[in-house]
Protein backbone atom coordinates (compact mmCIF):
# COMPACT_ATOMS: atom_id res chain seq x y z
CA UNK A 1 0.00 0.00 0.00
CA UNK A 2 1.75 3.70 -0.79
CA UNK A 3 0.76 5.70 2.18
CA UNK A 4 0.52 8.79 0.43
CA UNK A 5 -2.25 7.05 -2.22
CA UNK A 6 -4.94 6.14 0.52
CA UNK A 7 -8.31 4.53 -0.29
CA UNK A 8 -10.55 7.85 0.09
CA UNK A 9 -13.05 5.69 2.10
CA UNK A 10 -11.06 5.32 4.83
CA UNK A 11 -10.47 8.78 5.75
CA UNK A 12 -13.26 10.70 7.49
CA UNK A 13 -14.34 13.99 5.60
CA UNK A 14 -13.11 16.38 8.15
CA UNK A 15 -9.91 14.92 7.82
CA UNK A 16 -9.42 15.64 4.82
CA UNK A 17 -10.60 18.76 4.69
CA UNK A 18 -8.40 19.89 7.67
CA UNK A 19 -5.63 18.42 5.34
CA UNK A 20 -6.22 21.96 2.78
CA UNK A 21 -6.30 24.16 6.02
CA UNK A 22 -2.97 22.34 7.09
CA UNK A 23 -1.26 22.61 3.87
CA UNK A 24 -2.81 26.42 3.66
CA UNK A 25 -0.87 27.39 6.54
CA UNK A 26 2.38 25.63 6.21
CA UNK A 27 2.16 27.42 3.00
CA UNK A 28 2.16 31.01 5.24
CA UNK A 29 4.89 29.85 7.37
CA UNK A 30 6.95 28.42 4.03
CA UNK A 31 6.71 32.30 3.04
CA UNK A 32 8.04 33.09 6.10
CA UNK A 33 10.77 31.12 6.04
CA UNK A 34 10.38 28.55 9.12
CA UNK A 35 11.85 25.80 8.79
CA UNK A 36 10.03 23.46 10.83
CA UNK A 37 6.90 23.30 12.78
CA UNK A 38 5.31 21.58 16.06
CA UNK A 39 2.11 19.66 15.94
CA UNK A 40 1.23 22.10 18.90
CA UNK A 41 2.16 25.02 16.57
CA UNK A 42 -0.30 23.59 14.20
CA UNK A 43 -2.85 23.23 15.64
CA UNK A 44 -3.03 26.49 17.81
CA UNK A 45 -2.87 28.20 14.17
CA UNK A 46 -6.58 26.63 13.37
CA UNK A 47 -7.99 25.94 16.91
CA UNK A 48 -7.00 22.24 17.30
CA UNK A 49 -5.44 20.62 19.98
CA UNK A 50 -1.97 18.85 18.62
CA UNK A 51 -3.27 15.38 19.02
CA UNK A 52 -6.30 16.07 16.50
CA UNK A 53 -3.05 17.10 14.00
CA UNK A 54 -1.04 14.04 14.99
CA UNK A 55 -4.08 11.65 14.47
CA UNK A 56 -5.20 13.68 11.07
CA UNK A 57 -1.71 13.50 9.42
CA UNK A 58 -1.60 9.86 10.95
CA UNK A 59 -4.16 8.36 8.03
CA UNK A 60 -0.95 9.09 5.58
CA UNK A 61 1.70 8.04 7.16
CA UNK A 62 4.70 9.15 9.41
CA UNK A 63 5.46 12.32 8.66
CA UNK A 64 6.94 13.85 12.20
CA UNK A 65 10.36 13.96 14.03
CA UNK A 66 10.70 13.25 17.43
CA UNK A 67 12.37 16.96 19.05
CA UNK A 68 12.28 18.58 16.05
CA UNK A 69 8.84 18.47 14.83
CA UNK A 70 8.12 18.52 10.93
CA UNK A 71 9.89 19.90 8.39
CA UNK A 72 7.60 22.69 6.27
CA UNK A 73 9.04 22.28 3.40
CA UNK A 74 8.90 18.20 2.93
CA UNK A 75 5.64 18.36 4.77
CA UNK A 76 3.75 20.83 2.33
CA UNK A 77 5.21 18.63 -0.57
CA UNK A 78 3.82 15.47 0.87
CA UNK A 79 0.18 17.03 1.84
CA UNK A 80 0.56 17.90 -1.65
CA UNK A 81 0.96 14.86 -3.02
CA UNK A 82 -1.73 13.33 -0.98
CA UNK A 83 -4.45 16.25 -2.26
CA UNK A 84 -3.16 15.67 -5.58
CA UNK A 85 -2.08 19.02 -6.08
CA UNK A 86 1.81 18.37 -6.88
CA UNK A 87 0.24 18.38 -10.25
CA UNK A 88 -1.29 21.12 -12.28
CA UNK A 89 -4.79 20.22 -12.92
CA UNK A 90 -6.97 22.32 -15.96
CA UNK A 91 -10.28 23.47 -14.84
CA UNK A 92 -13.35 24.37 -16.63
CA UNK A 93 -16.05 26.72 -16.12
CA UNK A 94 -19.83 26.71 -16.79
CA UNK A 95 -21.71 30.36 -16.40
CA UNK A 96 -20.33 33.38 -17.68
CA UNK A 97 -22.83 35.69 -14.83
CA UNK A 98 -22.09 37.21 -11.67
CA UNK A 99 -20.72 35.02 -9.79
CA UNK A 100 -18.41 33.14 -12.97
CA UNK A 101 -16.64 36.44 -13.80
CA UNK A 102 -16.07 36.53 -10.07
CA UNK A 103 -14.18 33.29 -10.09
CA UNK A 104 -12.67 34.19 -13.66
CA UNK A 105 -10.76 36.73 -11.70
CA UNK A 106 -9.85 34.89 -8.84
CA UNK A 107 -6.46 34.82 -8.19
CA UNK A 108 -6.65 31.78 -5.50
CA UNK A 109 -6.65 29.21 -7.66
CA UNK A 110 -3.83 29.63 -9.71
CA UNK A 111 -1.81 29.93 -6.42
CA UNK A 112 -2.67 26.56 -6.08
CA UNK A 113 -2.33 24.76 -9.03
CA UNK A 114 -5.52 24.93 -10.63
CA UNK A 115 -5.69 26.69 -13.86
CA UNK A 116 -9.36 28.27 -15.11
CA UNK A 117 -8.34 27.53 -19.36
CA UNK A 118 -12.09 27.77 -20.26
CA UNK A 119 -15.10 29.76 -19.97
CA UNK A 120 -18.82 28.63 -21.30
CA UNK A 121 -21.90 29.73 -21.13
CA UNK A 122 -25.48 28.22 -22.42
CA UNK A 123 -26.49 31.58 -23.65
CA UNK A 124 -25.92 32.67 -26.79
CA UNK A 125 -25.91 36.18 -25.80
CA UNK A 126 -22.85 35.57 -23.68
CA UNK A 127 -20.82 33.44 -26.13
CA UNK A 128 -18.34 35.12 -28.03
CA UNK A 129 -17.86 37.84 -25.64
CA UNK A 130 -14.08 38.37 -24.15
CA UNK A 131 -14.21 38.34 -20.61
CA UNK A 132 -10.74 39.41 -19.30
CA UNK A 133 -8.76 36.91 -20.67
CA UNK A 134 -11.38 34.45 -21.96
CA UNK A 135 -13.21 34.04 -24.48
CA UNK A 136 -16.62 32.83 -23.43
CA UNK A 137 -17.71 29.40 -25.53
CA UNK A 138 -20.89 27.56 -26.56
CA UNK A 139 -21.46 24.74 -24.94
CA UNK A 140 -20.81 22.49 -28.32
CA UNK A 141 -17.16 23.36 -27.80
CA UNK A 142 -17.56 21.22 -24.46
CA UNK A 143 -15.87 17.68 -25.35
CA UNK A 144 -13.71 19.03 -27.52
CA UNK A 145 -12.08 21.43 -25.23
CA UNK A 146 -12.00 18.81 -22.70
CA UNK A 147 -9.99 16.77 -24.61
CA UNK A 148 -8.18 18.84 -26.11
CA UNK A 149 -6.89 20.78 -22.85
CA UNK A 150 -7.01 17.42 -20.66
CA UNK A 151 -9.74 19.30 -18.53
CA UNK A 152 -10.61 17.16 -15.32
CA UNK A 153 -12.55 19.50 -13.22
CA UNK A 154 -15.04 21.84 -14.10
CA UNK A 155 -16.99 25.23 -11.84
CA UNK A 156 -20.61 25.16 -12.26
CA UNK A 157 -21.80 28.71 -11.49
CA UNK A 158 -25.47 28.45 -13.49
CA UNK A 159 -28.77 29.58 -12.15
CA UNK A 160 -30.28 26.26 -10.07
CA UNK A 161 -32.87 25.15 -12.97
CA UNK A 162 -29.93 24.50 -15.23
CA UNK A 163 -27.41 22.70 -13.16
CA UNK A 164 -28.64 19.14 -13.68
CA UNK A 165 -28.33 19.46 -17.35
CA UNK A 166 -25.23 21.14 -17.78
CA UNK A 167 -23.42 18.55 -15.05
CA UNK A 168 -25.07 15.76 -16.70
CA UNK A 169 -23.22 17.34 -20.23
CA UNK A 170 -19.82 17.71 -18.21
CA UNK A 171 -20.04 13.94 -16.87
CA UNK A 172 -20.83 12.79 -20.26
CA UNK A 173 -17.79 15.17 -22.31
CA UNK A 174 -15.30 13.58 -19.49
CA UNK A 175 -14.90 15.93 -16.35
CA UNK A 176 -14.29 13.78 -13.20
CA UNK A 177 -14.92 16.34 -10.78
CA UNK A 178 -17.76 19.28 -10.47
CA UNK A 179 -17.48 22.15 -7.77
CA UNK A 180 -21.29 23.43 -7.74
CA UNK A 181 -22.68 26.93 -6.97
CA UNK A 182 -25.92 26.08 -7.77
CA UNK A 183 -28.45 25.95 -5.23
CA UNK A 184 -29.94 22.49 -5.84
CA UNK A 185 -28.45 18.83 -5.06
CA UNK A 186 -27.54 17.17 -7.54
CA UNK A 187 -27.87 13.67 -8.57
CA UNK A 188 -23.97 12.48 -9.43
CA UNK A 189 -22.77 8.84 -10.65
CA UNK A 190 -20.74 7.89 -7.95
CA UNK A 191 -17.26 7.82 -9.75
CA UNK A 192 -17.39 11.38 -10.14
CA UNK A 193 -16.02 13.90 -6.97
CA UNK A 194 -17.84 16.68 -6.17
CA UNK A 195 -18.34 19.50 -3.62
CA UNK A 196 -21.32 22.15 -3.62
CA UNK A 197 -20.85 25.47 -2.27
CA UNK A 198 -24.20 27.54 -1.69
CA UNK A 199 -24.14 30.99 -0.80
CA UNK A 200 -27.04 31.24 1.00
CA UNK A 201 -26.79 27.88 3.06
CA UNK A 202 -23.21 29.43 4.29
CA UNK A 203 -25.35 32.86 5.65
CA UNK A 204 -28.22 30.48 7.14
CA UNK A 205 -25.98 28.68 9.14
CA UNK A 206 -25.06 31.12 10.60
CA UNK A 207 -28.54 32.67 11.48
CA UNK A 208 -28.66 29.41 13.51
CA UNK A 209 -25.70 29.52 15.52
CA UNK A 210 -26.87 33.31 16.56
CA UNK A 211 -30.13 32.40 17.11
CA UNK A 212 -28.83 29.65 19.03
CA UNK A 213 -26.25 31.13 20.88
CA UNK A 214 -28.68 34.19 22.01
CA UNK A 215 -31.29 31.18 23.23
CA UNK A 216 -28.73 29.15 24.93
CA UNK B 1 -37.10 23.90 26.74
CA UNK B 2 -38.57 25.35 23.13
CA UNK B 3 -37.69 22.44 20.93
CA UNK B 4 -37.68 25.07 18.08
CA UNK B 5 -34.44 26.62 20.10
CA UNK B 6 -32.27 23.85 20.68
CA UNK B 7 -28.92 24.84 22.27
CA UNK B 8 -26.48 24.33 19.17
CA UNK B 9 -23.58 22.35 20.86
CA UNK B 10 -26.32 19.14 21.61
CA UNK B 11 -26.95 18.66 17.69
CA UNK B 12 -23.87 17.82 15.26
CA UNK B 13 -22.82 20.26 12.62
CA UNK B 14 -24.23 18.13 9.65
CA UNK B 15 -27.40 17.72 10.66
CA UNK B 16 -27.72 21.61 10.91
CA UNK B 17 -25.95 21.74 7.04
CA UNK B 18 -28.64 19.15 6.40
CA UNK B 19 -31.13 21.15 7.52
CA UNK B 20 -30.77 23.78 5.45
CA UNK B 21 -30.57 21.66 2.33
CA UNK B 22 -34.09 19.99 3.40
CA UNK B 23 -35.16 23.61 3.78
CA UNK B 24 -33.88 23.89 -0.01
CA UNK B 25 -35.56 20.94 -1.55
CA UNK B 26 -38.74 21.59 0.60
CA UNK B 27 -38.83 25.21 -0.88
CA UNK B 28 -38.78 23.41 -4.40
CA UNK B 29 -41.77 21.11 -3.79
CA UNK B 30 -43.90 24.11 -2.20
CA UNK B 31 -43.17 25.68 -5.54
CA UNK B 32 -44.45 22.96 -7.70
CA UNK B 33 -47.48 23.18 -4.84
CA UNK B 34 -46.90 19.18 -3.40
CA UNK B 35 -48.70 19.45 -0.14
CA UNK B 36 -46.98 17.01 1.69
CA UNK B 37 -43.92 14.57 1.34
CA UNK B 38 -42.57 11.62 2.81
CA UNK B 39 -39.28 11.00 4.52
CA UNK B 40 -38.48 8.45 2.24
CA UNK B 41 -38.79 11.37 -0.52
CA UNK B 42 -37.16 13.75 1.23
CA UNK B 43 -34.31 11.37 1.66
CA UNK B 44 -33.73 10.22 -1.79
CA UNK B 45 -33.75 14.10 -3.02
CA UNK B 46 -30.31 14.76 -1.29
CA UNK B 47 -29.21 11.21 -1.54
CA UNK B 48 -29.78 10.13 2.29
CA UNK B 49 -32.10 7.36 3.79
CA UNK B 50 -35.67 8.13 5.38
CA UNK B 51 -33.90 7.18 8.51
CA UNK B 52 -30.95 9.92 8.22
CA UNK B 53 -33.89 12.22 7.42
CA UNK B 54 -36.16 11.30 10.69
CA UNK B 55 -32.69 11.34 12.99
CA UNK B 56 -31.98 15.08 11.65
CA UNK B 57 -35.24 16.07 12.35
CA UNK B 58 -35.80 14.74 15.72
CA UNK B 59 -32.99 16.61 16.95
CA UNK B 60 -35.85 20.06 16.87
CA UNK B 61 -39.28 18.27 17.57
CA UNK B 62 -41.83 16.03 16.26
CA UNK B 63 -42.67 17.24 12.44
CA UNK B 64 -43.78 13.87 10.74
CA UNK B 65 -47.81 12.48 10.45
CA UNK B 66 -47.97 8.73 10.42
CA UNK B 67 -49.52 7.85 7.17
CA UNK B 68 -49.41 10.98 5.84
CA UNK B 69 -45.81 12.08 5.79
CA UNK B 70 -44.93 16.02 6.37
CA UNK B 71 -46.89 19.00 5.58
CA UNK B 72 -44.68 20.73 3.51
CA UNK B 73 -45.69 24.08 4.09
CA UNK B 74 -45.69 23.39 7.88
CA UNK B 75 -42.53 21.97 7.86
CA UNK B 76 -40.58 24.49 5.73
CA UNK B 77 -42.14 27.10 8.78
CA UNK B 78 -40.98 25.08 11.49
CA UNK B 79 -37.06 24.90 9.77
CA UNK B 80 -37.20 28.08 8.76
CA UNK B 81 -37.66 29.02 12.67
CA UNK B 82 -35.15 26.58 13.81
CA UNK B 83 -32.48 28.13 11.02
CA UNK B 84 -33.56 31.70 12.21
CA UNK B 85 -34.40 32.78 8.61
CA UNK B 86 -38.27 33.12 9.83
CA UNK B 87 -36.55 36.74 10.10
CA UNK B 88 -35.12 38.97 8.05
CA UNK B 89 -31.84 39.93 8.22
CA UNK B 90 -29.80 42.84 7.27
CA UNK B 91 -26.21 41.81 6.12
CA UNK B 92 -23.29 44.24 5.23
CA UNK B 93 -19.97 43.26 3.24
CA UNK B 94 -16.68 43.98 3.07
CA UNK B 95 -14.68 44.14 0.13
CA UNK B 96 -15.80 45.30 -3.41
CA UNK B 97 -13.66 43.12 -5.64
CA UNK B 98 -14.46 40.80 -8.10
CA UNK B 99 -16.16 38.00 -5.12
CA UNK B 100 -17.71 40.92 -3.35
CA UNK B 101 -19.27 42.27 -6.96
CA UNK B 102 -20.79 38.90 -7.40
CA UNK B 103 -21.99 38.71 -3.82
CA UNK B 104 -23.58 41.95 -4.62
CA UNK B 105 -25.10 40.62 -7.49
CA UNK B 106 -26.69 36.95 -5.94
CA UNK B 107 -30.01 37.28 -5.92
CA UNK B 108 -29.94 33.95 -4.09
CA UNK B 109 -29.78 35.77 -0.41
CA UNK B 110 -32.62 37.37 -0.67
CA UNK B 111 -34.61 34.52 -1.57
CA UNK B 112 -33.81 33.45 1.68
CA UNK B 113 -33.91 36.18 3.86
CA UNK B 114 -30.89 37.96 3.89
CA UNK B 115 -30.64 41.57 2.54
CA UNK B 116 -27.58 42.95 1.26
CA UNK B 117 -27.56 46.65 2.89
CA UNK B 118 -24.37 47.87 2.81
CA UNK B 119 -20.81 47.59 1.33
CA UNK B 120 -17.71 48.55 2.86
CA UNK B 121 -13.92 48.42 1.45
CA UNK B 122 -10.70 49.73 2.97
CA UNK B 123 -9.24 51.20 -0.63
CA UNK B 124 -10.06 54.49 -0.46
CA UNK B 125 -10.19 54.56 -4.44
CA UNK B 126 -12.96 51.85 -4.27
CA UNK B 127 -15.05 54.20 -1.62
CA UNK B 128 -17.78 56.36 -3.35
CA UNK B 129 -18.31 54.25 -6.26
CA UNK B 130 -21.28 53.04 -6.99
CA UNK B 131 -21.60 49.59 -7.78
CA UNK B 132 -25.05 48.66 -9.04
CA UNK B 133 -27.33 49.67 -6.20
CA UNK B 134 -24.97 50.23 -3.42
CA UNK B 135 -22.27 52.94 -2.70
CA UNK B 136 -18.99 51.57 -1.43
CA UNK B 137 -18.51 52.94 1.89
CA UNK B 138 -15.21 53.64 4.11
CA UNK B 139 -14.62 51.55 6.88
CA UNK B 140 -15.17 54.53 9.41
CA UNK B 141 -19.42 53.78 8.30
CA UNK B 142 -18.99 50.45 10.04
CA UNK B 143 -19.83 51.26 13.30
CA UNK B 144 -22.81 54.14 12.57
CA UNK B 145 -23.58 51.62 9.77
CA UNK B 146 -24.07 48.55 12.01
CA UNK B 147 -26.17 50.34 14.30
CA UNK B 148 -28.96 52.17 12.11
CA UNK B 149 -29.66 49.36 9.94
CA UNK B 150 -29.39 46.65 13.04
CA UNK B 151 -26.51 44.54 10.84
CA UNK B 152 -25.39 41.75 12.57
CA UNK B 153 -24.51 39.31 9.74
CA UNK B 154 -20.96 39.84 7.13
CA UNK B 155 -19.83 38.73 4.05
CA UNK B 156 -15.91 38.95 4.16
CA UNK B 157 -14.50 38.98 0.46
CA UNK B 158 -10.91 40.67 1.20
CA UNK B 159 -7.39 39.34 0.78
CA UNK B 160 -6.22 37.03 3.26
CA UNK B 161 -4.01 39.74 4.71
CA UNK B 162 -6.58 42.10 5.58
CA UNK B 163 -9.50 39.41 7.22
CA UNK B 164 -8.09 39.22 10.45
CA UNK B 165 -7.99 43.44 11.00
CA UNK B 166 -10.87 43.92 8.98
CA UNK B 167 -13.07 40.96 10.97
CA UNK B 168 -11.92 42.48 14.34
CA UNK B 169 -13.12 45.73 13.04
CA UNK B 170 -16.21 43.97 12.45
CA UNK B 171 -16.44 42.08 15.67
CA UNK B 172 -15.74 45.23 17.74
CA UNK B 173 -18.64 47.27 15.53
CA UNK B 174 -21.10 44.78 16.80
CA UNK B 175 -21.55 41.63 14.38
CA UNK B 176 -22.13 38.85 15.49
CA UNK B 177 -21.53 36.60 12.47
CA UNK B 178 -18.83 36.11 10.13
CA UNK B 179 -18.92 34.69 6.24
CA UNK B 180 -15.16 34.57 5.74
CA UNK B 181 -13.86 34.07 1.85
CA UNK B 182 -10.31 34.79 2.48
CA UNK B 183 -8.13 31.75 2.51
CA UNK B 184 -6.93 32.27 5.98
CA UNK B 185 -8.33 30.65 9.50
CA UNK B 186 -9.09 33.52 11.40
CA UNK B 187 -8.84 33.93 15.17
CA UNK B 188 -12.82 34.85 16.07
CA UNK B 189 -14.01 34.55 19.83
CA UNK B 190 -16.32 32.00 20.82
CA UNK B 191 -19.55 33.96 21.45
CA UNK B 192 -19.35 35.08 17.38
CA UNK B 193 -20.36 32.50 14.78
CA UNK B 194 -18.12 31.95 11.62
CA UNK B 195 -18.23 29.98 8.26
CA UNK B 196 -15.34 29.81 5.87
CA UNK B 197 -15.44 29.41 2.04
CA UNK B 198 -12.25 28.76 0.55
CA UNK B 199 -13.17 28.43 -3.11
CA UNK B 200 -9.62 26.98 -3.65
CA UNK B 201 -9.47 24.52 -1.03
CA UNK B 202 -13.08 23.33 -2.22
CA UNK B 203 -10.90 22.53 -5.92
CA UNK B 204 -8.21 20.81 -3.32
CA UNK B 205 -11.14 18.27 -1.79
CA UNK B 206 -12.04 17.41 -5.70
CA UNK B 207 -8.42 16.79 -6.41
CA UNK B 208 -8.13 14.63 -3.26
CA UNK B 209 -11.01 12.33 -4.37
CA UNK B 210 -10.32 12.11 -7.75
CA UNK B 211 -6.56 11.37 -7.07
CA UNK B 212 -7.90 8.61 -4.83
CA UNK B 213 -10.85 7.34 -6.81
CA UNK B 214 -8.34 6.12 -9.43
CA UNK B 215 -5.63 4.46 -7.31
CA UNK B 216 -8.77 2.53 -5.36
Amino acid sequence: MNMDSPRSESIPDPAVRRLSLYLRQLEEWHRQNRPTISSKELGQSLSLTDAQVRKDLAYFGQFGHPGIGYHVEDLIARVRRILGTDKLWNVLLVGAGNLGRAMMGYRGFSAKGFNLVAVFDADPAKTGAKLGNFTVLPMEKLQPTIQTLDIRLAILAVPADFAQIVANQLIEAGIKGLLNFAPVSLNIPENIATNSVDLAVQLEQLSFQISTLKNS
